[in-house]
């Protein structure tokens, strides 16, 4: 009986959603959950949502909306809190292994990373796709595992795994109802993950460009300064670059190609400067995110105090977006300070001169159980056919295609 | 795989419209038919049919489109054609029982009536409901028997089965996904079937006011202009009317109510003068559509040559709905002509004087089978709770509710 009585409940309350949207209306807080709610337990079947989501996205959510669709899909699965870490999340770009390759060099220097992150969506891979190309490599951890991972290595990546049901079960369906491009139904599907996987400060990476979701830079512009916005509210400290993706990022594409050109990056060996640049970029922010605010200075220099969280400028949601990294110019000299000691970085070869940095490899299980060489990497590309930039074709390759139908 | 094949060019082509249309983009025509194929065929999911509606809900179709749905939805499942008849649609209001007053009057002065007709909807009853307040009346007959009826009796009146399949699965899926007050989905559901069922001369009946689907004037006028368009555009001669439904018509509400008000309409007792002065409008229109043109004239004199189909101009989009029924002046006197006798009517009392048109419950099967009489009505009314005008409460009461939800 009161499972009838909730079915009812959410059948009229979609009902009510449908007429306020067509009409331009504002839809209210508790209306939003009871729909969610409603459509994650089954009683507001696809054909109701589907057109809830095209009302939407034709007239628009407000600020106040969108929010309250971030938090209803947030909070309809399993949350986790991992306040003093790190993490970064882009909305997909081709040959962006930017993950793979700034998240060390934060780690590297003090700032924990925990990273639930998500499968590649059309043709952009995931960082969990590109990491699975190592023979062997299991993203599947539990979650004592994967904090013992934090607390021991500095950094863990795993797959998100029943992380904001709802929110997949919406995108499915957008997937198959033209309602993808909607920059509301965008924002709250990227910020209700981020906010359950719970990592404290989050940097976004929007890209603009023929390759990204995002053609424009004023539509970019909206999305980082949105995804700002709705993460601070979520109580997540966040900042946003945005940056180009008319051409790939570094020289390979392909999963496996790109953790080999990422492990060459980290090990100091030679890769195209675009890609150094933009890590290096993404580590800095990342790092004055958690207030390490002079990542790039000399080092051998003592802490600061810790900076205020929600203070610093590039966390304000009207400058998100506005410092694109090629204006991004941290002070050098003077007050530079960091936790830990870094060393200057010089563009292209890597932050580490020549030597791979000793924690990525260093601990134990991992490392044994992979035996993951550069070599492995490239015979495993081979098979699967993706060639390289040098190879003088592109194809882009991700481990999963993302074509999904709503829920059966 | 003829079948997956069209499986899958109904689903990109569900895809292709709902990308065109959220963009405000207008559909082919071959996109249309497609898609309605798609969908009645269950190639195209409900929830895919429903962002459509929705994206064709808010962005509105132009007349192509519009009449390219309805041809499309016509075509969906059987076609009749009754050239020669004559039929009239209302759009429903309460207490409508013109079909069952001016049919029986039209018949009687010579045109043909083949009215296929559905069920009520929201509010208003059908038709069908209404005569099967009659006990033991049968709405389904052959098409055989059909057509015999019209023969021999000049009128008939029965369901429509599985004419426009299309339509009723669409407008199944709009009434959930509140899509239903949309004036080319609503315009086109009705011309489809009106033009499946293949009468020759079709009257609309557009009910404005507070208790019509069309609350102002210029929305009735903008409905009535569309479906006589429609029809033309199917073959159909067509003309429409704008009628007030602020209060009901007549004096009874209710199914067997108000067929036992119209038998006393037609027997020429003592009924309210909006009923009679409505009924009599109805059937001059009707026959002025069926070249029959002043009908109301002194009788006994010859029938005028056939007018040409399409030229009059009640039929003429422009001028549908300007004539409304109170402005309605048919000329009388000098050049009246009329196919068979016509007695001059007078308001109030119905067009035969104190006797029921002889036809009407003369010929055989139908009568004997029903032993239907006005103090059998009356007794079925009262079981159901039904109260007149006269017991000082309104209530309506419709035969079947039609909350229907989309194909399984």
């Amino acid at each position: 009986m009161a499972g009838d009585g909730d079915a009812n409940r959410s059948g009229s309350a979609v009902l009510e959603a449908i007429e306020l949207k067509k009409r331009g209306a504002e839809l209210p807080e508790g209306l939003v959950r009871e729909v969610v709610r409603g459509y994650s337990g089954g009683a507001v079947p696809d054909y109701q949502m589907s057109a809830l989501l095209m009302a939407i996205f034709l007239k628009g959510m407000s600020y106040g909306e969108t929010f309250a669709l971030t938090a209803a899909m947030a909070s309809s699965g399993a949350r986790y809190s991992f306040p003093e870490c790190v993490d970064k999340h882009s909305t997909g770009g081709v040959g962006d292994k930017i993950s793979l390759t700034s998240l060390p060099i934060v780690a590297a220097c003090g700032a924990p990373v925990a990273k639930l992150s998500g499968r590649g969506l059309g043709t952009t891979g995931g960082t969990i796709d590109k990491l699975e190309a190592i023979p062997g490599f299991s993203a599947a951890l539990t979650e004592a595992r994967f904090r013992r991972q934090v607390d021991e290595v500095g950094l863990a990546i795993a797959e998100a795994g029943e992380v904001a049901p709802a929110d997949k079960a919406i995108y499915a369906l957008r997937d198959t109802t033209g309602t993808v491009d909607s920059l509301p139904l965008i924002g709250s599907s990227i910020v209700s993950k981020k906010a359950a996987t719970g990592a404290g400060h989050l940097l976004y990476d929007v890209k603009q460009g023929s390759g990204a979701f995002m053609k424009g830079t004023e539509e970019a512009r909206e999305l980082a300064s949105l995804l700002v916005r709705l993460s601070e509210d979520s109580g997540v400290q966040a900042s946003a670059l945005i940056t180009d993706m008319d051409e790939p990022l570094g020289s390979a594409i392909g999963n496996a190609l790109e953790v080999r050109e990422s492990v060459r990056f980290l090990r100091g060996e030679e890769t195209p400067a675009d890609l150094s640049e933009m890590a290096r970029i993404v580590a800095v922010r990342l790092l004055e995110l958690k207030g390490i605010s002079d990542a790039e200075g000399p080092w051998n220099t003592p802490s600061p105090p810790a900076q205020p969280s929600r203070s610093s400028a590039s966390s304000s949601p009207r400058r998100a977006g506005t410092r694109t990294p090629w204006r991004l110019s941290p002070s050098r000299g003077t007050s530079a300070r960091s936790r830990r000691p870094v060393p200057a970085t010089s563009r292209g070869s890597g932050p580490w001169g020549s030597a791979a940095p000793p924690w990525l490899w260093a601990r134990g299980e991992r490392r044994r159980r992979t035996r993951w060489t550069p070599g492995s990497a490239s015979r495993y590309w081979s098979r699967r056919g993706t060639r390289s930039r040098r190879a003088g074709r592109w194809r882009v390759s991700t481990a999963r295609a993302t074509r999904r139908g709503p829920r059966p």
